[in-house]
């Protein structure tokens, strides 16, 4: 490609409205256009990197015996009421109406498309395993979308499901998936990491996350110090802790004028917050929800919505606190209250002689020993872990990071099987539901978190796997005849070799070239010059490291290939 | 891919709602499901064959400069107002609105957006011409959804924008984009035949269609049996007829009692139809329309829409004609009426002595001649081309035929970036529109019309370039060990060698294997029975003709090969 045809409009300035590094490099090079809030253009250069990341999803779907396929965009609304996720998915769906009035939504997930096709076509298990995947475009009306690609309203996933006899099938599918992604991620040249995952709306019993590490990640992981644990923090679990024994004294309710919060009570009454049970009240489906925690601890909100199996889950307001649970805001705690599911972090448990609020204003009790003074509705793993914490796996102490995750694998199970019927008949002639799984990968994510890990302040260094181009060869004085000669001819032997090569043949100053080079990070770029011509080598530049290594001309395209397979 | 993993449920039975063979054989070869209605799922030998006239397009737009990009699906409003679209297209175009309320609409096409794009990033001549295209999905809500691929209300299609500084500049890339379109179809292996057309909701100046011959077509060609004139009837153009001159005659006005329809009044008052006016009435967003042609003609409506220029056209019903245009239904005429835009078919111009409606009941005018008795308002061709009508081009007469349209380009000239005032500066400073062309294949209708111009009764025969694998190898008997390994080892063979092959692995009798062999279609299959073993060949049949060829089993890789490179 020619650099004076190359659609890629680069830009001198870092656009107001782009917040992450991926974001405005995408923008600054050429690559993206938005269209509308979280929706994007892909320009040339960015849709040579997604082909090239969709193609390395292909080949190791394939290698897995995955069968691609592709689903419509469109889905009619009776499939997602038949297995109920028409209501759960809220606003977060973008929905329509055809001329008929039928109700449609856009894709974000293909769950029920394929659930639905298997249902009509597999009978017997001779039919089973299959594995089918597609690499589609996805719809989420997010509520806020941000950060570019990384969490837009239209992007591109690659999904695929499997559907086997038995757990062991599931089990034999999943653990291949991930290795598949384990190769997908290192074949895009990224540094991530598996972690346990919660599976959110999509279900199931077992999920991991493939998480990206970086500081602008939306994610946060939490990571042994010692093992190799790691969990989302949304999902990593975390064993009560105990405290010392003490001999249990006299329940007592004590005034405590004005103080409404943790530390204003614990400053009062001359305890440490860890010493108190923190009471936090909710509003969900299945009516009021006290939660509690140790007070220098945080409620876990997925842990608790998981737990409780609800459909939402909010804040209470005061209306809600006095009228249904029949306590005062400020003053909440689990005994004597009116109305409520009581659910206890299992380390409030083993608390004793505690505090917690008297559900009246300016009231609080002391000397609260669980159990004793009041019963919780559910004893369970409710908070959220944090640094320093210990590894639910070896005990040792856990760090922290940021991540982006840029694929998921499911263990779905019998979910949608049992909802949409999708049933075989084994070999006793048994009808059993399709034991599912369902894994993806974010494509156009996975661009943007290799440009989070790939770049400097010039722009992007793209691993060579998925750079859009391999080369770029720049002339320095493109009215030397000598030079661009040179250019032209080792641009057609490149080309021909096989090495993706652009000739940047425009009519601009030498800085404004390397400039543009570095921005939209070529893994190499070759340099001809006067004096470089005049000692008939090439200046061969890694963008990478920055090293500048000098090239005979007679053999150079070998060399420059042999630079390409060591990056 | 082995028969026993392949996805391909094939049907026995002829689907209820398949009308054409395309769909039909589809549906029964286990290619595509219906989600909705013009909404499918593409199985994987459907995925295959499209993917591979996907790659078609590409190396065919790649070799025209053409560089590829991906625009979103969904599509700000704002965008199709400034157009002025977003009206125009009624309720083919699918809307919806988001959390916020905003309007967007579904893709039925891209001007909008590229022109969008092109316009904020292109500002000088030095960046023309660019060509940009993408191969995405489509959505368009038909009224009436049908005939499988044919007709969907979600399809692929690719699409390409040229952006030139002047005429000269889209001519070339017009007719280099029209070459390019022989070759795609010519290499998806259809018989087909570029026509005129005419640019309906797309606009612009001129166009050409790419049409498969085919009975099931919905589109109507005109094509001279003498030169090389054809154009889809919505456009051919037609020369005024003449007739032979006479004297004029007095006009008179006669009773017709009970003569509504033309066969009536010319039966009563003893002329031919081809001697009388045929008056139609319609109503517009311009008003009431009177459309004369012929006795014997028909009104082009295409043609009678683009004169007028207006958003719809229908038939006038009973109370306009009665209240608006002062006449009566059954006795329309163009003489003395109270509202109405007349346009006349110019051949209408030239006939002398001649009969029209009187306009209340019973009533006829004889003896009405054009230009005295009345003075149409627009005179001009809005005929409907039909057998036997000479050739515009050479006179000679006109055959017809169905064909299924798989490719048009546009001249669209500046209509797009006048209204969204993409503009760039020329040499010489000054700021002009850009001028632009615009060109799609549908590409999975043109999987469709491969599959109606290529079957047989037992199935569809693909050309090799587009058939989902070229070889099935079939052992007779999958009990039998010598065979199966003889199969196994082919099937690697062939599959190193970069055959597409299917070992047809399935424990089914070998009639089974026979039928669906021919049903999908394979362009080669290689049979291994008891037979061919003893005597040491294998025999290969030719899908398209039935040929049945005996391969030394030394060498037969390269044999097989040849044989493909033949088809």
């Amino acid at each position: 490609m020619r650099g004076s045809k190359l659609y890629a409009p680069t830009l001198r300035d870092i656009p107001a409205d782009a917040e992450v590094i991926s974001h405005q490099l995408m923008l600054k090079a050429g690559m993206i256009r938005k269209t509308a809030p979280g929706v994007y253009s892909y320009l040339p250069l960015a849709w040579r990197t997604l082909k090239k990341i969709m193609q390395i999803c292909r080949e190791e779907m394939d290698a897995k015996e995955g069968q691609e396929l592709m689903m419509p965009i469109i889905q009619p609304a009776e499939l997602w009421k038949e297995t109920g996720r028409w209501d759960v998915y809220g606003d977060e769906m973008f929905r329509l109406k055809d001329r008929h009035s039928r109700d449609f939504c856009l894709g974000p997930t293909h769950e029920e498309i394929i659930t639905s096709l298997v249902r009509a076509d597999i009978q017997s298990h001779r039919q089973l395993p299959v594995l089918l995947y597609q690499i589609q475009d996805k719809f989420r009306d997010e509520i806020r979308p941000r950060f570019g690609l990384m969490r837009g309203r239209e992007f591109i996933m690659k999904d695929l499901y499997s559907f086997d006899k038995d757990e062991e099938g599931l089990d034999i599918n999943y653990w291949n998936m991930h290795d598949a992604y384990c190769k997908i991620f290192e074949r895009c040249g990224l540094s991530y990491r598996p972690v346990e995952a919660d599976s959110g709306a999509i279900g199931g019993s077992g999920s991991i996350e493939f998480m990206v590490i970086a500081q602008s990640g939306e994610a946060a992981i939490a990571y042994c110090t010692s093992c190799d644990y790691a969990a989302n923090v949304e999902r990593a679990e975390l064993k009560a802790l105990t405290v010392q024994s003490e001999t249990l004294k006299e329940l007592e309710m004590v005034e405590t004028p004005n103080c409404r919060t943790m530390m204003e009570v614990a400053e009062f009454l001359g305890f440490k917050p860890e010493h108190a049970i923190k009471t936090l009240a909710y509003l969900t489906d299945k009516g009021p929800v006290l939660a509690l925690v140790r007070g220098d601890h945080e409620v876990n909100e997925i842990k608790l919505k998981n737990t409780l199996d609800c459909l939402f889950l909010t804040m209470a307001d005061a209306t809600v606190v006095r009228d249904q649970i029949g306590s005062e805001p400020g003053y909440i705690g689990p005994i004597n209250v009116k109305e409520g599911i009581v659910v206890a972090d299992h380390t409030v448990m083993n608390m004793v002689n505690t505090e917690c609020g008297g559900n009246k204003k300016d009231c609080h009790f002391i000397n609260v020993n669980p159990d004793r003074d009041f019963k919780p509705t559910i004893i369970t793993d409710i908070r959220l872990i944090k640094e320093g914490d210990p590894c639910p796996r070896c005990g040792n102490p856990v760090a922290t990071a940021r991540g982006i995750e840029v694929g998921q694998i499911f263990k779905l199970q019998t979910k949608y099987s049992k909802s949409l019927n999708a049933v075989f008949v084994d070999e006793t002639g048994v009808e059993k539901p399709i034991v599912m799984g369902c894994y993806g990968v974010g494509v156009s994510r996975t661009m943007a978190a290799s440009i989070e890990q790939n770049n400097d302040k010039d722009g992007i260094i793209w691993p060579a796997a998925i750079a859009p181009y391999h080369v770029v060869v720049v002339p320095v004085n493109s009215k030397d005849g000598r030079q661009t000669e040179l250019a032209e001819s080792l641009y057609s032997q490149l080309t021909k070799a096989g090495v993706e090569t652009v000739l940047d043949d425009r009519n601009e100053r030498a800085g404004v070239k390397f400039k543009d080079a570095d921005l939209i990070g070529y893994p190499l770029r070759v340099t001809i010059g006067a004096k470089t011509l005049e000692e008939n080598v090439l200046e061969c530049k890694i963008r990478r490291t920055g090293e500048v290594r000098y090239l005979e001309i007679e053999g150079c395209i070998d060399t420059i290939k042999g630079m390409l397979a060591e990056l």
